[in-house]
């Protein structure tokens, strides 16, 4: 099963889409990375998720996987014999699974709506919130790695990947406001998993550069508000 | 592990509480069920449950478990002497996780909007909504059940779970608004696996009665607005 070829229908700037990158690196799977233009959306993608019509899918043979955080725990399903990526005991993967879920409903959301904001005002109340986020994070941080190096422990595992595909909008919003939303004074233990993280062989060709992520994210919302008009 | 005392944290209405309540008893697992109030919440739940404070949460010796289709996955990989629920192969579980994600991402929330729905036609809007989710849904249970009883299969698996929570609501909106939403024309498929769903031993005194839900609602509905007031 683990033979047949494998293709990622995404695009480079998309926490999601990077999630399934590094869990396809961890797995070391060969791989074709299909870039999508989300403005106007292949056959390929709307055929293999006709329902959310969303990147990322996993195509493995011709069997469509969608959504990040179930494509990752497929691969970690299929791909036994490389690293786990979801932690052994079912607590701990209750656990993980909450806290992703925590992410993708109610802290990620408040990235993209830091980028959408028009006013100063809101911008800054928005970045508290996700200050306040990164705080809870810290704590949960602190009780799922027991003094090590990443959610998983030892190794990179499915909250390092859950939230690791953030940090590129993280550090673009970091740059784009000049400000520090991880620093060494509310959440020091993220801050150093962070930079463990991004230099990982897994994330570190992965995570976008800020610089790039911003002038693209920019170019989006000018192409989008354009044809919307 | 699984021999530890069991608590269910919730209320008998919600379709999230019934997620758990069919699990507990496909695995024929000794539990107590300790009813919260929603609007005072115990401190039993705040203390378990800090950050989204909300009900299902399953407590398991000390150990808490929160969100619904978090402590499903939980029971099924602790209790592994009981049926299985999530398939076995990691395509099915992916697809499970996928249209579970749908009904609690796009379709379960349209439920509540009817409930909470003041004019007749953003109910009538919201109703043909309701209906559009079923038609997929209907879709997803020909080519999960492959002609059998559930979507499982044989027996009840993760997404008769995830969308058999949902049936008191919806036949209590099909009794408040004196509608058909699963019918033979557009869904008989799924008419059938619901009769099949609500008379077996696992669901049969769990999913709640339209007249008992609808009463309890309106009450809540009542109660929550004089709470704001």
């Amino acid at each position: 099963m683990a033979t047949k070829p494998v293709k990622l229908l995404g695009f480079w700037d998309s926490p999601y889409v990077n999630r399934v990158q590094f869990a396809l690196n961890l797995k070391s799977i060969d791989h074709e990375f299909i870039e999508e233009n989300i403005l106007s959306k292949s056959e390929l993608l709307l055929r293999s998720n006709p329902v959310q019509k969303k990147i990322p899918v996993l195509i493995h043979g011709d069997e469509p996987i969608c959504e990040s955080l179930h494509i990752v725990q497929y691969i970690d399903e299929v791909w036994t014999d490389g690293p786990s990526i979801l932690p052994s005991h079912p607590r701990d993967r209750a656990m993980s699974r909450f806290w992703a879920a925590y992410i993708d409903e109610k802290w990620l959301p408040l990235l993209w709506e830091v980028y959408e904001a028009k006013e100063e005002d809101s911008r800054t109340t928005l970045l508290e919130k996700v200050r306040e986020g990164l705080v809870l994070l810290e704590a949960a941080f602190v009780k799922c790695s027991k003094g090590k190096a990443f959610f998983g422990g030892d190794s990179i595992g499915y909250l390092d990947i859950a939230l690791g595909g953030c940090l590129g909008w993280l550090k673009g919003i970091e740059k784009l406001a000049s400000v520090k939303l991880l620093d060494e004074t509310k959440t020091p233990a993220l801050l150093g998993w962070a930079e463990t993280f991004c230099s990982n062989e897994a994330a570190k060709n992965v995570v976008p550069e800020p610089e790039k992520l911003n002038k693209c994210l920019k170019e989006f919302q000018a192409q989008a508000a354009a044809a919307t008009k």
